[in-house]
């Protein structure tokens, strides 16, 4: 055992029938549960168990038109998240929103209750949206440009943070005697006024036990990483090889300090997808097992819609047509994982079923197939050499994908002394090692007299 | 005891420390516990002990500026509901959104989600919205007015019921061996464009347990009447009298045949708040040391805020100045609570303290204090007498006036064969005797092919 290393963070992504996009018809999936609370509850206890920091959930408001394919319907995280908060202690719980298709206020005070409701353990994952399925179901519109998406964003973020702050922490008096239940003085409006919202305040609840949620934030964009190193505690990324990551982690990081924030005040956990086997040989086998039930239409509009160009007429076992792709320059917030899939498909020279296969288990983040020994070097090896903080698991199929990673890579983990044995905190906060935040007073006025 | 008794429904309506707007400050109450989820466990089990037909919910979303007075914060109807679908396994779960501050996707999205987690649990209570408090929280302008709210409710509802039907109820196939997850001709697209909404559809969950959630609704006034007529399947309402309380229920039943609806279709529950005593004295008593703890500087807010007009200049123990507030004759939601407190206020000779007193229990809803045996009775001749078809109870303080309640009331009313006493059925729908909706494919097409 060693101890004094720097511990790593660890989430579990919550996604259906798991990340391959087969898992559903692995033989041990239930491609039924998904909407079956009873599932969820199992496996967040699963990760509890296993001492993971948080559960993490994505989330889009449309569907794409390839439901024959795969499982992609999912129950509203918030709803699920308060659930899960009864059926669990400790675990941290990341939801997502979409500061694109909702009004903040509705926001904050969600993700505020269910602070209360888990009594410290929510996390705001902030997305600005992808694609038309989302947008046509609030609107005529199709999706806003990326740069005005995350100018909303930023707008929302400083609406949200002001109905968080609009309660003094003091300021409930429940003074029965007196009569006195909330100090007036101590309640704020935030009078905000911007381009894209008008919101008075102060929000229907009192601060909570976190101040307000973990920050937690994917962008991969120029933009998105400044909006992160600004405003994110973690930062949940894709990241090919362990160069990229140090390359990312040592650019967000550096991004920070014009920000007045130091580098630990972000956790850096990129996607990380293991595929575990007794020997290698055993790993390799279940990952080739798993690609033979992907289906090749599947993955032609998979990555057709993430290369933004039409593969269909391209022979499968042929190379994609990077002299075509590359008159494609449109800035969209899949910008980095477009290039990011191109990089991969020239550096290991793939034809398009290869790219297909290889991106099937986690599209796009980094995944490899190994055993708890191999996958536990390599995690360490990330964390040791400033590429991660920890990652966001991302087992290929549930449950048995997660119940081998927490039955043989945590000990593992834990006996090198990389991962807690047990929860320190009882906050998503204390387990990020994150400092509750400052309330900020700063634009606010004493609520209207009657 | 009498079988073959028509049975009542009863909702336990849940609001922080109680009904009465000083529970607050009764000795028995937790103030500082309304933001704490075990207490709201301990309220729902209580209920569900009980053989209660549902929790309830009401929601805003802004705070008054009496914070001072009262409790008036509170957890989030979703996540609070979706806590308490984990800590309850049979009692209903009736939520408020409003359709003037919602999108109507989202909303649909989590009453859908919502009855999947609880297994055919929810209950949507339907609201316009009244005040300036919540529409300054949602842009800068006021709150519109009573037609064009109920106009978008109107098409809100087709919006949603259109995505609680987007899916056939056996769109999920699930064939590992074959690879196809879903029929791609059973999901389908709404297409809705409308003078409000813009919604391409489907939902991304499927139709969920109870085909759609239990839709409730409380409008008094003649469209929020007719509104009910049309859509809701169970109505709460203030009534004070029983002859007001058989006006009501005659007028909402007599309206639904036009809609090609029976009258058994909706449940009518009006507000009902009783005091308690082993004795009449006792009852009576503990009503007035209640009544001793309210605030008339409150009180006469309250009063004003509901007629619409300042009372602050009028002598407490003077009469309202009827000729002045005739003249106010504002059409808006709260139009008939404003007429029932001045018929009160008239039939009574009351001043305006005694009004204010008389109010402070449930807000205009009839509250009565006696015995168990006397508040069986007056339930059983509200019921016996069509004014209702069960009652939304609403205990001045909790947790005592719940227990007292489920404790005393719930076994007279057992004996006389006019409530259950035991759950025969899993869901809201079936607690209530509605039947589970036809899934509707009006206006729906097949979702477009890649």
């Amino acid at each position: 055992m060693s101890y004094g290393k720097k511990k790593m963070h660890l989430n579990l992504f919550l996604r259906n029938t798991g990340h391959h996009e087969a898992s559903w018809r692995h033989p041990g999936s239930d491609p039924n549960g998904v909407t079956d609370i009873d599932y969820y509850i199992k496996l967040a206890k699963i990760a509890e168990a296993g001492k993971l920091d948080s559960l993490f959930l994505a989330d889009s408001y449309g569907l794409p038109p390839t439901m024959q394919f795969l499982v992609q319907q999912a129950l509203e995280p918030f709803t699920l998240l308060s659930a899960l908060a009864i059926a669990t202690s400790r675990i941290g719980l990341i939801g997502t929103a979409s500061t694109t298709y909702y009004e903040p206020f509705h926001v904050a005070r969600k993700f505020n209750s269910l602070d209360h409701i888990s009594r410290g353990r929510a996390g705001f994952n902030i997305v600005t949206s992808t694609g038309n399925a989302t947008a046509f179901n609030f609107g005529a519109a199709p999706l806003p440009e990326h740069t005005d998406r995350y100018e909303r964003a930023g707008e929302f973020m400083e609406v949200a943070k002001g109905l968080w702050d609009s309660w003094e922490e003091d300021a409930i008096v429940a003074d029965k005697e007196q009569g006195l239940y909330v100090d007036p003085e101590k309640l704020h409006e935030i009078n905000h006024v911007g381009r894209h919202f008008h919101v008075k305040g102060p929000l229907n609840l009192p601060r909570s036990p976190q101040g307000h949620p973990v920050l937690v934030q994917a962008g991969a964009s120029d933009t998105g990483r400044e909006f992160a190193s600004r405003m994110a505690e973690a930062v949940f990324t894709a990241q090919n090889t362990l160069e990229d990551g140090r390359s990312f982690y040592a650019d967000v990081k550096g991004r920070m300090a014009k920000y007045g924030r130091s580098p630990a005040q972000i956790k850096i956990l990129p996607g990380f997808c293991p595929v575990i086997g007794d020997t290698s040989a055993e790993a390799k086998e279940k990952e080739r097992e798993l690609n033979e039930l992907t289906q090749p239409e599947y993955g032609v509009y998979r990555l057709s819609n993430l290369l933004k160009m039409d593969l269909r007429g391209y022979p499968l076992d042929g190379p994609l047509p990077f002299a075509e792709l590359a008159e494609n320059h449109e800035i969209n917030s899949q910008k980095a994982r477009h290039q990011l899939y191109l990089e991969l498909a020239q550096r290991e020279n793939l034809t398009i079923r290869q790219l297909i296969l290889r991106t099937a288990t986690s599209r796009g983040h980094y995944s490899m197939s190994g055993t708890p020994i191999e996958i536990a070097d390599e995690m360490e090896r990330w964390i040791v050499q400033g590429a991660a903080d920890g990652f966001n698991l991302m087992p290929p199929y549930f449950p048995s994908g997660l119940e081998e990673f927490v039955d043989k890579v945590i000990p593992e983990l834990q006996n090198r002394g990389l991962f807690r044995t047990d929860y320190e905190g009882t906050t998503l906060r204390e387990h990020y090692g994150l400092e509750r935040p400052e309330r900020s007073s700063s634009r606010q006025s004493v609520i209207s007299a009657q």
